[in-house]
């Protein structure tokens, strides 16, 4: 059975708390507990975390080499600043998609500046939770 | 039964025929076929179009203006040089989800200015042609 | 008689049908006509064109050459990314005047910058529907 | 009767007296009593007022607020550098139509930034001394 | 007894009775009563000037030299533009303390870009008129 | 009782034994101490926090989420690289106020530039620990 | 025998009938004369085709595929903002020579950028007219 | 006899009594007194004019229109802020020189751009008050 | 005898088990060995130290104030990004030497902007594993 | 009989003999004996000179003052960095073909720039030797 | 009897033979014999120096030092790209001056730029051939 | 016998005589003779050169081919301007380490640019004159 690792980057644990017409309602716990059901649909076991923080971040990208199948990663915040994560997203020989709730081409100028776009091989972002689902089934069809 | 439209901008019109190992060996007519399909299970009616030109890509879009339900666009190189394009998509009040075959960060730097990117909804790329598809569904769940 | 080629670029050809809050509610239809009137009531033959197409629009003007005494062109989208509409305006040797109808310096960043600005006469914009009526009455004092 | 206040910036009194091949031969005195005439016919008081200084022009717009009913500025030079100016504008709530006797981008690099184009409603240039005439009368049908 | 200046620049004599939802509604001779009488309190002589003009400006900095023992100043516009005054109070070797009534990096990007904000003490920003009252306090203790 | 919160950013920690010339020679301890004394005189609870981490920053932002009801920080170095802890502030709906103890624009070039300008309601830099105290007695008669 | 495609971008067909001081006196028409002609003794089919249409050219390069030998393309205008024709050209795999008539550097700035200069295997500007025969004279021998 | 006008910008009336170690120990009145006795010796009248308003220097040169035959100007910090004296500056027919008494490419880098510059005939930096003095002589040369 | 702070940034405790084309096949562990047993040779205590965290690097740099006497320093990923760890080095009065690997100007643009190349003594690059080893040496030489 | 200057900027001595596979296999000494047999066909006297040194290629370009009909040069690496070389091709007032053997736009950035492009009439590259050839052909026939 | 050293910079020993409209018909052996003469007049002894090339530059400014008082120097081409002969200006210690025949403002754009504007005493520019005599005049003051 | 050779940019040749606080006490013929000693206990054959000219060097590095076995280059000023030395270095098949006296990141912004930094293998710099024996050490391991 292979494995999939999902990480969720800073203030994604407070989705479905805070800013709901924004985000929607729905709990990173909802989200993950739904990932996990269709992965198990997909024959995929699914590992979920969050950090606020980059080192744990990076930290948990490199407990996944050799364990992990595929990646699906929200970098948010860092996904603009976070250089220590692209080095350890580069390290990772499976494929990795990169995940957005929001599209972040809509928001303030930084957002749009990426670094780790180049190192992920798929990104899908502006489908909401969704999206992370969606990402599931293509790193499945990927991992084949 | 709602319409989806699918537009591929220049040079797509060549895919399965050139470059294979970069954008695969299937041609816009399978896709097209395959997204006809998927659409029919899904209860939706595709219409696929494909120009090499600027204007009849706006002259398409503007026809679609009350006969769509949702539009898949993948503009190629007009994302980048095209603001009549995005000037049309914004006319749209149905749901637009921008597709790429590659991860267009992977490529030349003036591939990561996008003037199309903040008027869709969502974007996604670097699923090759399986990214109509998931487009669809995901118009498919949006227009319910 | 003097002649007077009236040119609108891509998206104009909705104007009165879309957005009009923002445009106004009179069709190019309307407009044309009421330049057609103005025009006779100052001894002016008054040409209306509309076109999606950058490489059409160039094709009209070039056919204006030596064939009207004036120019009256609202880029719309091509303003900000047409080298080929430039270079073609440099061409003819009668006056020439851009019309916007909406104040374009109020709008996106990428909308400041204009290719055509420099080769025109003269220019006026956010006067709605009535700048080009504006810009006829200031060409047939031109012409004279 | 409703009052316009027409507002000239720096260097604008020499006008008629110096560069008569760039600007014209007309004085700033005839174009003022040309404007005061031409508002007369439209049922409008015109109020004209030139000033070098920056300081000045300020006091000028900000005496106008509930006194005028409508405003023409060519800031001339402060175009480019005056965001008091621009405050000052800002505080009207009546239309302000801007003008430039030339074509300004026709000219040196820093007169392509404008500090008060996104402030007014609607800009006209390149028509000479014309000009303010035709922002008076398009003034006139905005104030109806 | 000590000397404090308080320079208020353009636009800022029409506090109070313009824009109140974005600048309050206490005009600013209200502003001025207050920052006398908590001078008064503090042992401080308070004098108030306000100038639409940069050349003003420098020529009341300038008289303050010897004269004042500190010297809170609003630029406002001229913050972003005037070399002039940062000159002027370079000059000066008594404390300074630049207030601004808004937070000035929640506006247009031009006025991120400040000319005296290195050449003050202290600087604060978005207490509204309060502001004064806070820079006349802390000025009377950097004066001890 | 109302709560505010302080957060220190990184390397705040050594203040008082380091560069007593650039930061004083007041301890982070001593500041904070003044500051839970200043708060019960204004009927506030104030409590401090320091840490190094961007992480632990953000994390103890979201445990603020309706437990405080203003917030003090001083991201220090955070200020110019953190789109975590901006994120973060923007979530909190109470009165936010960012406090620097030297004037960072009299330092280099990268401390002008903030990513946490514009989501904060006031900012105040160049005032020392004084800083501080001014900050929390403006947040106490802000949060009446 | 093997056969040369010459594309002509946006305004060439004017070309002898306007500015000749600047682009000469020969026509469109008479340098394809001379270049089938000097084809003929190279033992080169030499096929030419002009447009002002960015999807027209895209179309004609695309026809080229597996029919020519080789490409000399005068892309003018689009030289500059055409990312389409950049891909088609791409697609290619027989060498392509870029003409231009004038020495573009002598132009304006945005000539200076060029969005086919990296995709072509040699590029030759400012002989006029004789830069098409250069080109086809050194393709022969590319081609041998 | 000829007539040399010779401008001191903002803050230039402090000269000798501020900053002796960078502008030297001569007031404004020195330095003027011996411009004009200097002119005496070479048969010239020397007219001086200080000012710290910008439209206050524009009005001043506009008055040397026809009646000096040659200018001296130190705009200081209007230098590098002012478009209406650059404007100013042009409509004058007669040599203008541009005096800067400190080395200006040694300070802040906005002082490096210039709006004057290209507008003067020539100009000279880093002597001190002598400055003028050569200037004056040049400027005597020069009318002969 | 004296002590040296070795600190590795982010990724580094992955030496060695991946990509050895890149970086050699030696592991952090044993690095640290050689250098260790270096130090002894030079009568130096070397201390090693890796994270991938930014804020436990800030804090370990933090307890070598008065406890180390020079400091190694690869901040790898944190070169390019933390301002944090410049704010920390910078606090340190003993000779810092930066170390990389790779010549990191071979690498990506954004890793050629350093935050820390001018707040250490000295820095080397691209001599692999071996540039520890001659920092340490010449940090022993330094510290005589 | 006419003459013609070839000049070989820096490291175009080592043609032949490194990296064939860039830059042909054929000598220096191979291309200027081609060359200067090929001048005698054309009745062409054929200098050719080379240098590594900026000011010998200037002295060499000053001594073709009044000497040579028409220049080739190939400034290599002083394409993008000399101005001395620019202001010396500008004296000549005879016409410079500028080439370069390999298309300079396939490679680094900074050598996109060109400080010579716009003093030169005509410019060819990505020919290899030919081009050589080619431009003296063409200076052939601009000689007559 | 002190010596002043001047330098001439590449394609300054052409003077008065070429563009005289531009550089005036005085050749640079008249200019330095004139200097030569003042320089007798003013007790100085004067030496002359001019090479095309950077590096002889360099070794003429390194042979000065001790053994010159004063430095003049037009470092023309080089001004804009030198920075060897910028460090070998700074090693001077005598008063250097910096001169160019014309005003360099109105020129291209890279000539605003310079290395040595900031390591010279003074400059002046516009004054033609007499700027060499001014300076040296300045200079003979300054040695005093 | 293996050969280094050691290239000194401009003005190294005045090493140990100017600014000793900068650049220490050591002439350039004392650094050579020991690197010529401590290449004899490392069994190699050290040869040294020193040129204050481009194309001198460029001459240099081109004998050293076939010829040096390891390159050492202490580019100075040359290593911010010049393209040329880069190509030559390019062509160099053997390891070459820059190597900077000072910590350049310390100094002026242009000196933060290096054209040769990626055609080098390593680079250190900060060292002062041990820098060099530290290159001559690591480069004898390389050349193993």
């Amino acid at each position: 059975m292979k494995t999939v690792l999902v990480i969720h980057g800073p203030n994604l644990n407070l989705l479905g708390t805070r800013e709901p017409e924004l985000y929607g309602c729905r709990t990173l716990a909802d989200i993950n507990e739904e990932l996990r059901r269709r992965g198990r649909e997909l024959g995929l076991k699914v590992d979920c975390f969050q950090s606020n923080g980059e080192g744990e971040i990076v930290d948990r990208i490199q407990r996944a080499i050799g364990a992990a199948d595929g990646v699906i990663i929200n970098p948010a915040a860092y996904t603009h600043t976070s250089v220590a994560i692209r080095d350890a997203l580069r390290v990772l020989s499976v494929p990795i998609i990169e995940v957005h709730l929001s599209n972040i081409h809509r928001r303030e100028p930084f957002r749009h500046k990426s670094l780790t776009a180049d190192v992920v091989k798929a990104r899908l972002m502006g489908f909401g939770p969704a999206g992370y689902r969606m990402a599931l089934e293509a790193l499945g069809e990927m991992m084949l």
